[in-house]
């Protein structure tokens, strides 16, 4: 049994991780820590684990902590996840970062965004982006990976087959992303407050959300040159789940059912992505509580215009393949598991 | 007092009608009608009605209505508000029809999208598309005015500015729109029976719906030409309200603060239309039960575009501005009273 | 036209009093204060307002306050309206406070439950309770009118005719309410955070809420003898409404019908409250946005009981009837307007 | 592996089973029918199954399916699972049904709720009713077990430690039940409709819901006599859960802290109820998609009342306690397996 421990577990982050991990067969969930809720019971913090996980949040003391476990996950604020990360590899230990803090390959693009020098550039460049869908290999042999941001997963699994086949213009990329308000963290505040997020679709952060950063880094990789992209976040109120709805424009005309099988060609070994058949579009409802991705596509051709636009929305739970459950598929791939080990179990419906 | 009759009134388009005339100083309501409800309360089909409205609902029998009001509101399905416009507009009423019938100025598309050849050909020529923001002077000597689509609406709002000063690629719009339940229409189904609507994100209908030739055709009377824009409908868990995000390209370039002054400008007569200063984002919750229409902008000019993508938010009620409101709003403009007489209750908060 | 002040306009009950009050066609809203959006325009704290009412909000300084306006509105914080009432009535304002600082005839009462001593007990003891179904007469009379609490209202209004007429076992009374999040105020908290508001049904303060006492004293006034009642309060998620489920033991046996009966008797007259036939339920969605409350009353007497339970069913939206409105109901009482001017727009639906 | 299959899959309570039973490792799921559904995949009935079972639908053809498995679950709907049972039993089969068919004991109350007489009394008086913490021994050798209903199920779990022990003024039981809208059902209707399901919160079938005999036949039973209890199911914008707050007159005064050990002591080897220390109430949230019930009591002693009141909430998902995962429990039993076998995956927060 691989020993795990979660630091920075009383947000909805940290809760998944601890409700996916207690599904997970080869894994012993050793520790678990917040700094609000050192000693109380975990199921003081998150109420579904009630007679499922026993055990007692404690605060993050390193010294005490390093020894127990062999993989951590960091589900830590932004900033506060670097110290932590360096002296757990350091130690040789694996280390899954669920913050931005090693996501931004070049450090200046983490200062112009988190507005604070990065504290372990040495540690960074060894870091691996860990989306499997595109950097398998990688995170198979990496000890530091940093988990994508939950915008980033849905927009990349979106795009992702077209820049590999060089479909698209680069210069015509719109995400237009709807997110569930569990997105925002787990932290009153006004616009999160129930009577007014409640019965209320509304955009925000239009060209300067913090994951615009990381979604335009990977897609500069892929086509080998800088790419920028328009990104518009909403919140919309359901409590979890991302729909991005993704517009690009082809470089040479496509009908939606070649897109499609492009699509599936492209993702037909994925154990979590699924694309639809021409005609369907997904459902964020159809993966909550999933680590799936749901994807349809339509070549939008009506009319007199010269070029389709090509549609693609993808869905997915942005706890869980936005966050804790990518994270255990990148667990399943630094250890050498199967990819899905303890991440089969269906999303609920309704 | 000018006597007006509801046609249809037991859907969610004619139960606003119903809620709204009540508020109205000039207005006498005489009759409403439905088929499945004859003979009921208005108040059991309406129940926030109740003690409001005395009025007893009665079957579509144009004989004994005709002679009752002068203005007649048309919230029939598609199709059958044809026939009945018709002979209305033959006794020399006054006629605001809420269906799609007379919206599409050309037959043909009209049957290709409604999939029957339109009847009163020479009544469609007459018929004026009922955006005030838009027609405002035709609609005041109209005797038919076609009330637009609630989608149309919210995306018109977000261009029509731009298009007045040919500020935009035409060859570039897309429009996202988000909607909430309502405007699916009052008949149960199981894509809105509320188990499978709520905690539910989807888009449906991309590049298909019928409400696409509405804005293409009003865009194209802008242009002087044939406007082709990509359209995607969205379906968001809340009963109230369009969140339309359109995407253009300017054709030179702009900055987010002209760009709200260039709608400012525009609108800045407007009873009803609230440009909100730059940084700020609509939300559907600020209008819901008002005719209100917010909009907020922002210009896209991060990384190294050569143009940024300037992106427009607007937000309506589906039900007022989208439908109801809007066709009081035009009542007023037809029998020239002022334009917001009756519409300036604000809307909840929250 | 009367001038009329709201104190503490940044919260749910003062946005609600702002929004009404543009209603009203014979007040003249003067001023509105805000601490914490002082200098604020109101359509900043209530983005429904826009282009509705221009209106800065300022700090609460009564020297600059007093003379401005003829009637106030207390939309304060618990324990600090007591001193601001004081001041306006020793200058010969008329107040209506929407605390509960004036609500308990007993000061004893008050520091038990508000834990803290009452600052005014000569004020407190020419207070109205501002029930105008219970207290019309003294409320028309009144220069400081006690608005009653969202779940007293619900709650009271299900008992009036009951104890009007001794049919009730008075050791018998069960409240059961659920009551929509916008009742715990705009203040964000974690019960009320979207995510765990959100498809989250809970009970709270079983037998020690605060409105416990205020329901107790209005029974044991009409029962000329000390009351107790069991009162649930829970939480549903929804922004506005509470249902209020009570259960009595009728004296005497006695039929639906019959129940029915008395209770459209008894508020036969009343503007407001709707009883509807035998067989049907209010549901709180029939009346949001309206100052409407709808009753169903059933006599549950299956089986072998001795006794039927009596189920009295009652529906308002705890903003309007269980706050703003019923302010605004007893404004036009003490002034001598039309009980229901300004208050007769019918709730949104759907 | 047990062979098993699920008639009538293509409901929520349907789907529910083929959710759970996927995740069960001494099961294999060898057929699903559905009438309307025949021929489709089990993923497009139920789109979250995407990638996690591969299984089509087929008719409830009985010839065809009685020798592919040992234990049926019957998901059909009332008064249709009666001679589907009748046959699978004669043929040695296990069964487990899900309908009401089986659940009361005589077959005058089934033809008094049903509307319809019984088809095998003499297979009636040998079915099970499947509450595992009431007649776990008799489920344990059970051919046919009777799946409780879902009010039922909340309901009991507040009483029965009360009647062990003989605490409780048996005419005293008012059950004030909250259902979220799954409950229901899955076919689409007015009610269910999101725009009129969603801000809504309304009672129905007070004292006439077809699962008060089920309450009133399992407490009698423990009682020795005949007990008629006060029972309102309310509607509430969920998608999954019942809040039962469930009032009673102790025959003795006890103290919160009394009752709350009681029932601890009452369920200590259960696996699935879990009492909450006092102050402490459950939320339908804490057991979104898991089989747990949580409760919380209180004894409301505030005032001068000769007794107190005895308030106890208990908290279940009706789609899984309340349906497939007590099933699946009962089938545990039937089995002499583990009886959290394959039930422990924590339920969603949020």
């Amino acid at each position: 049994m691989l020993k795990v421990a979660v630091l920075g577990a009383s947000g909805y982050t940290g809760g998944e991780l601890l409700r996916l991990l207690g599904l997970h067969p080869k894994v012993k969930l050793v520790a678990a820590t917040s700094e609000q809720s050192a000693g109380e019971s975990v199921d003081t913090a998150f109420p579904n684990l009630t007679g499922r996980l026993s055990l007692t949040l404690e605060p993050l003391n390193l010294d005490r902590l390093i020894d127990r476990a062999d993989l951590f996950f960091l589900a830590l604020p932004h900033t506060t996840a670097m110290p932590v990360a360096s002296r757990l590899i350091a130690k040789k230990k694996r280390v899954i970062d669920l913050s931005a803090d090693f996501r931004l390959k070049d450090p200046k693009t983490y200062k112009t965004w988190y507005k604070t020098p990065h504290l372990d550039t040495a540690l960074l460049s060894r870091a691996c982006y860990g989306l499997p869908e595109l950097h398998r290999r990688e995170i198979q042999s990496a000890r530091l990976v940093a988990n994508p941001g939950c915008y980033p997963t849905g927009a990349l699994l979106g795009l992702l087959p077209l820049f590999a086949k060089s479909r698209v213009d680069h210069d015509s990329i719109i995400i237009d992303a709807k997110s569930g308000v569990s997105g925002a963290g787990r932290s009153p505040a006004q616009a999160t407050h129930f009577p007014e997020a409640n019965e209320a679709v509304s955009a925000y952060n239009i060209g300067r959300h913090r994951h615009l950063p990381e979604i335009e880094q990977e897609l500069s990789g892929l086509a080998g040159k800088k790419i920028s992209v328009t990104f518009s976040p909403h919140l919309v109120p359901v409590n979890r789940g991302i729909l991005s709805t993704v517009y690009v424009r082809p470089k040479k005309p496509i009908e939606t059912a070649e897109a499609v099988e492009l699509f599936q060609d492209y993702y037909k070994e994925e154990p979590f992505v699924h694309v639809l058949p021409p005609g369907e579009f997904p459902n964020t409802r159809n993966v909550q509580g999933s680590n799936d991705c749901h994807i349809g596509l339509v070549a939008d051709r009506h009319g007199d215009r010269k070029a389709a636009t090509l549609v693609i929305v993808t869905a997915i739970d942005n706890l869980v393949k936005g966050a804790a459950g990518q994270a255990i598929q990148n667990m399943n791939l630094m250890m050498g598991y199967d990819e899905s080990l303890g991440l089969t179990a269906p999303g609920l419906f309704p």
